[in-house]
């Protein structure tokens, strides 16, 4: 089942819109349930053939009766969380299977079960996310390396300032990426199980199994879920969610950087790069000619949605009042989960924008002798224009006049050179040479796929 | 058809809930193309018959192949948007029922049907807000007048500070709601239909139908659609979104405010207000001695989210670049539907809440007591300190001591007098009678209750 | 006294500046506090000596002991808000001149003041944001009639879309701007006085000039403030902030979305427009022949900051906890100044940048045949298609073959039409002329001209 | 020197103030110009003497003129940043002075100059930050395990949920606290210096210098203003200020929680706690009996206003647009200051706040049997309602009977053995004991405090 809003081409289609979907929500609260029952079972707290009924329940609950998500989703109102009527529905469904319900939620509070499939959610979606949001990098790391010497004009406030290489400009959307790739998976597998009965204490369950063997069963029912043991409840603290959740966010703020380079380069008038193309992708019923940059779009797009659902869970967590907040853990939910999909739309897109991004190098080299040779002003003034006849001012003059007159520098300087009956500097060709003033540009796209791939190694060793 | 959230009981089974989903945005976008094309017909410029055949496929959209809203959804990330899918949906259905297309989006662009739609979908869920939100006001405004003499304490940073009446603070709650729904009518009343083509001049359009007639088919779009003549194209100026969205964030924020204050009236230690019970509301299943503020904590809920959808807007109006954004359109779509639905569940939940909201009067008097004089102090240093024997100093040290010592600070100024051989002033008894310190408390409950009515009013004329 | 700040250059030198720094501020506090014991003074409730005193402190602040922002700023944290080390230190300056404090503060809270000093700040701000934003709205005006015919592209998704003229993309920028000054106007002409004393009763007030004669004072206060009388305090219901707020943020981002047009527009490799030069803006020492266009990113820069602090006062609205909040009050302060400078740094660039814009329009035309007609494709599909002698799908090939092929695609279609032996529709150089496919182009120049006229001579009327 | 602000009491008067206000800012600006100076004269690429002008400027500025933050902030406008205004009058004060420029700012460029001195003011800022949070947290450990017995009710929804005592509450703000502390100090410790020259290509530094000597020359400079070595320019890439500024903003949501719960636990019908009070702090002039949580107020205040900031700083990294970004970069400057303020202020305010609560225990365990048995209806429905002669459902009967009829729940399960003529179960007792419901409260206590010290402990080894 998926999601897919009509509202939201951010994401719609992925498998992150899966991943975060209301039915794999609903088999995440199931999940944890089971799990539950399970580890209940085996410590002997429970009967062995309910904790088997319960996750027969979970592993197929369009079969049950008022476990519809949308049935759920209203019936939710009344309690403000979705695991009551769920809790119900269940029940109703072991009784009606002949099971009893030893195994179903005994010690255990609606918080610890909805905390626990969020956290299942933010792991899965967030596996999804690292899986693209790699090979998006692994993209960029490739167009770093094949652009490491394709001339362009570095631009600041708009304009041409230097030379520089695509590869360079591709190893800093690569530093980005990989930056909060690193940081995510960081979060994530410091995400821990949520665990601490109606008020942080797990007294219930202390109640029944006592201090020493509580620890052990959430232990047990951690590992089970594949999460850090909890340690500490942190029903009412929610730095662990607001890590991953700025994470997330900073993935998502790194390619909508690099989507809109792209958008800028491939203008019409600037038309460096092109986006990949793909049946059915970019056209325009009405204009044929046209072919949008809808993944750039797409991901720029997420980018500017994601930073007011991460102030939101901010507040929210400064609003998490008392033992069980008023308001503040309900406003946590849905932005949580739109974070995931704006950024697993935008990993999704970039995976396969950075995949086949074409680079028209011709069309680079072009731009950046727009202005002649005043993309080397800043060289020319420190290296050349001591040497003048009239020294920097002098030079400063013959910038103001190659503006002005729109003629080439280097003749102008020429000149100047014979009026003055001087000899120009030997240097002077590679001075002009935009190839020979790149500073450090190679050295920092090796270290920059260098450190990718060694993050990447580690990541899948 | 709704689209009721696991996550979202802050609105899930609303209307608003049913008038933003999925099915009710694709009746939407085709209301506009059929619309449209009935204007065409009449006018010549499309068969009849093509038309009605456009009306019908609009009618019922489930029977149409292509047309469910996941598969447009899914089918719209390819041009960046649900339009282009849905007219090739339905032009093959055109041709399988052997009618035309000339009906069909002739001169429009997939921006102009869109922003029609959003336009119908914030106007017929921003009427059902203002219903709703105009029946929370209703019960507030019953509440100002009913409980204008419930005496109760006024609360500055956390503290008593005066006496007040209930109803006052109901009237607040009053002015800040009624405030906010005048602001989102009028709005709502001035956002026109967004009708430029495919750069906001119309081209295509005038180019079949010429400029004098352009205007009059828009105008008859326009009505035909309920909304105010478009008078010019604001597909990249979106100021008139922007003001109803900020109408819908104010209207949360002073449902949240009211909501605020009822949480913590409803504390069991300061238990002055009890929220409406309901079969299936607020239970708590492990414990059955508690009913939880249920409506309260989703419209809170809702208020803690509404500020970070409502900046995304902004941001998005501001990123609208050219003539069709790059990303700064598509990122307006998601929050503008969500700000309505939070909104949409608050006011549903507060008409709820303030139409039975139960009083504690008693309570309120109790706790009005629980500084003894203290909370008159204001009133007695101003009225009595400078008849004190000892002047305002005096009556100061008395209230430290009436602190410290936990005695009435009636009979330490008794003591006072006597101690100094003064007779006590006449109006003694009145300075330190609550109800005698009330302000203006009544005339701006009367005043807030007669401009409310006067709002509702001039709105159901 | 300014309060530039060196990390704020988008408003650094204005008048907003100026209107929202601490001295003002404190200027408008103690004029708050002069205004009041005036009007009680000409009431017989405090002697007339005393209140010329407290003006005369008020009237050179600077004079005073204790009266220094900072040392306010720092004695505010005591009590939370600075009216109260205000009052100390003008009560003992009041006492050190040998005047009594009869006219000081009497039956006014902190509140009272703080509020009234930040509708003045609000007002006054805005008063200059409106002259700013109205000379900036009357350059896009000039820019609008004066280019009504010059011809460029219109860019959809980055793309060339159609022809559209120049003078369009201003009117349309006028367009937002426009809608966000009337909105602002609007707001600021209802922001009402608030006074409600320690709860928002009155009753300090009351108890010393009885309610009738408390409701006159309150509205000759208003009158001598230049305020909206209060009818009601708005203590703890922030709509009236909100609506004046957000018209602020909006006019951010019209003004935001146009700078992002001319940041692009300005670019060396599109060149369609450059900024105004002046001494000593936009250079860069190291690059001399870079001229930055400082005015569009500062204007931009706000744009990207007022959407974080708009969210911020809708929160604080939802905080307004009881009577007086615990917080929710103290956290509206910065952001609303904040605002304010923002916008009016981006109001003041503007009025700059729309008065001195260079509009390069034979670059625009260039640019407009970047792709030689295919700028036309849609027109052309809809008017040439049907007449093909292949039909729609014959062009729709041509369009393709021109964009692969790179040749003229009206030369591609003279060659069908020989091809097939047919004879050229007689209507076809016009088809291909981008000036005759302006749609209702001028209209709306004329109209969002006029419009914009209308309403400025309403507001200097 | 400081820049409080007037409505800034959050954070006024604090080292965080100081250590962020302009001056401090000038101050880092020169100082990473001086240590670049002295980098270059080190290495033979500048005259010694120059670098100990350059140098000597620094550790002086207010004696220079033209370098009065007022001056320079408004001179920052032409060119969008304060560093060129600084560059001019510096040059001008070394050639007054008879020195060369030999050591300034070459091969740097403005972002450069900035950048670095906006990680010094993050460093020393975030070291209060973390000084004053370690401090506040060292106050959380201590009152959790001075209160590790005190009994209190745990709320849920506001409601009396589960007995549990103080110490855990106080452990669970102090995970909270401790989890943003260790995230912070992790994101400090990983800030590097910026380094880049006009294009993140070093091209100017490796001009003169060789890029085997820059990579040199920038490490030195690194080490010398005590950063991480830079490894590659992230001029364009604001990840490593993301990162820092996710965790200054999760600690201000931390401390928030915190205030939160304190602000309600003080209120007069709670009582459990009371702020501690200091002279000048709380007071109302008016109202002198009441003493107002100043402290808790601001710490809200902060973490009301703090997620606005950050969302900007995402937003502003998804627009670093090219190779330095035409307003992206500006818009970063203002919020990462003030967020850095706002935690400031409230790490600064909690430290105090937690360094002197006052626990009310015996109002703490009233408030626990305000309810009566009720609050432990959950214990004994999972551990007495089976042994009820009637079961489960005759004990719901009971608590429902409990409530509506204000009787001793204990009393009437008492009655109905006697009534069935069964014997009370031998547990009875305990069972009805809050303080043997704690779970693992203890336990939970010890390690949070455990864990803390051994964070607390590394940090200063």
């Amino acid at each position: 089942m998926t999601e897919d809003s009509l509202l939201s081409p951010s994401w719609a289609g992925t498998e992150v819109s899966s991943l975060t979907g209301d039915q794999a929500l609903l088999t995440a609260l199931l999940e944890a349930e089971a799990a539950w029952g399970e580890v209940l079972a085996e410590a002997g707290f429970a009967q062995a053939a309910d904790a088997q009924a319960l996750r027969r329940i979970g592993s197929d609950p369009r079969a049950v009766p008022g476990l519809a998500p949308e049935e759920l989703a209203r019936a939710a109102v009344g309690g403000g969380n979705p695991v009551i009527p769920m809790l119900a529905a269940v029940r109703a469904e072991l009784k009606a299977s002949g099971a009893g319900d030893s195994a179903l939620h005994r010690g255990a509070t609606s918080q610890d079960i909805l905390d626990t499939a969020l956290v299942l959610m933010v792991n899965r979606a967030g596996a999804q996310i690292l899986a693209d949001g790699y090979a998006a990098a692994g993209g960029l790391a490739a167009l770093a390396q094949e652009h490491r010497s394709t001339l362009c004009a570095a631009r600041s406030l708009t304009k041409h300032a230097l030379p520089t290489v695509f590869g360079l400009r591709a190893a800093t959307w690569l530093d980005g990426v990989s930056a909060a790739l690193k940081d995510l998976e960081r979060a994530l597998s410091r995400l821990p199980l949520q665990w601490g009965g109606a008020a942080g204490t797990q007294a219930a369950l202390v109640d029944f199994a006592g201090a020493e063997e509580a620890r052990g069963l959430t232990e047990q029912l951690a590992a089970r879920l594949g999460l850090p043991a909890t340690g500490r409840p942190w029903h009412v603290q929610r730095q662990p969610l607001l890590q991953a959740a700025s994470a997330v966010a900073g993935l998502s703020s790194a390619l909508g950087k690099a989507a809109g380079d792209v958008l800028m380069l491939q203008r019409p008038e600037v038309a460096e790069l092109r986006e990949p193309t793909a049946a059915g992708r970019g056209g325009s019923s009405a204009m044929p000619h046209k072919q949008n940059p809808v993944l750039s779009t797409l991901i720029r797009s997420a980018a500017i949605s994601t930073p007011g659902q991460l102030s939101t869970l901010y507040s929210a967590a400064a609003m998490a009042q008392d033992e069980r907040p008023d308001g503040g853990w309900h406003a946590e939910w849905a932005p949580l989960r739109e974070l995931l999909r704006l950024t697993g739309g935008a990993a999704d897109r970039a995976r396969e924008l950075f995949g086949g991004l074409v680079v028209e190098a011709e069309q680079m080299a072009h731009n950046l002798r727009l202005d002649g040779d005043l993309v080397l002003s800043e060289r020319l003034m420190a290296a050349l224009g001591p040497k003048m006849p009239g020294g920097k001012e002098q030079l400063k003059d013959l910038v103001t006049r190659s503006v002005q007159e729109g003629r080439s520098l280097r003749e102008l300087v020429t000149e100047s050179f014979a009026e003055a009956g001087a000899a120009e500097p030997e240097r002077l060709p590679e001075l002009f040479d935009p190839a020979d003033y790149l500073g450090r540009a190679q050295e920092f796209i090796d270290s920059a796929v260098h450190d990718f791939k060694e993050q990447n190694d580690q990541r899948t060793r």
